[in-house]
This record gives structure tokens, sequence and C-alpha cells, in this order.
């Protein structure tokens, strides 16, 4: 999707929460339109928490454009299929 | 949300998992056409598991209708204001 927009993408991880706050912030005031923030698993519900804060303490004309949620499938240990749940969750100026 | 379509609503919260998936399909199995799926806080990545379990194992027709995300505040402890991340996701058969 961010192909087509010309848009960033903010990957969630563990890092320290303020650090993807500010990542998301920097990319719209670096000239960003649309910036897609995607978690998979646990991290999900700090994609979440990134865009909240970065729309009610940073950039409250944001729009939220659209979240989407789905699966991945991969090989695990043992050659065991696994699924995790993904999100993306759109935003734009 | 649910008050106009007259769908049904599953909180996600510390229960074990798979009551979630079963209460979402049994609401679709007694009639239900749409549900919502909540969750606040780190029940959020939890809420979107149930929902992607749901849809890939159960009820592979569902429509994945809207995902909302946004914040809650209320008073904590000492009268602080605490914000807190929602997500609502909507499927629909």
């Amino acid at each position: 999707m961010n192909q087509e927009t010309g848009g960033a993408v903010v990957f969630i991880g563990k890092k320290p929460f303020m650090n993807y706050v500010t990542g998301v912030v920097m990319q719209f005031n670096s000239g960003a339109k649309k910036v897609c923030v995607k978690a998979r698993g646990k991290y999900i519900s700090r994609a979440v928490d990134v865009v909240e804060v970065v729309r009610n303490r940073f950039l409250p004309n944001l729009k939220l454009e659209k979240v989407d949620i789905n699966s991945e499938e991969f090989e695990g240990q043992e050659g065991k299929k696994v699924r995790v749940s993904t999100i993306e969750i759109t935003i734009s100026k």
C-alpha cells in the first residue's frame, strides 16, 4: 500500500515506546502525507497506543484513514504452521 | 453502534482465549448478523487474535466490516488523567 501512496511505514517492536511516537511525528514533519503503522502479534496493542498518542498529544489534526487486520502464516519450529495476527493503521495529514 | 445495527458485542478480557472465540461463533450461530469485538489497552492484540481465529478457522466467509481505534480518558489514582486505547472490530455474515 505504501508503494502506491508514497507514504512512510513505521514497524512497531520492542524499542522504547516514545521512539515510535517520535518516528511517526518526524515522518509527517519531514513531508510525508501518509504514514502506515504496522505491527504483529503482541505489538498490536502498542501500535494502537502509538497512533493514539500521536493523534492526541502531537498532531491532533491527523485523519485515521484505515485500520486493517490480517493474519500471516509461517513455519515455526519443527515445521509447524504458526499463525500471527497483524495490524496496519494508516494515518494522514 | 451496536444499538443501531442490532448486533451483538463481545468484550475481550482475561478469560481463556477460546472462550471469546466460542462466544463470537455462538453469536453468529444463534442469528446475529453482526458482531462487534471490543477491547481496551493490552487486550487489543487479543481482540485481533480472536477475530482472526474466528475468520480463519471457524467462519471463513465473515466480512471484516470496520476496525476503529480510539482513546478513553478516565481519572486514575491521585486524580491523574489516564488515557487508554480502545479497538472495535465489526465483523458480519
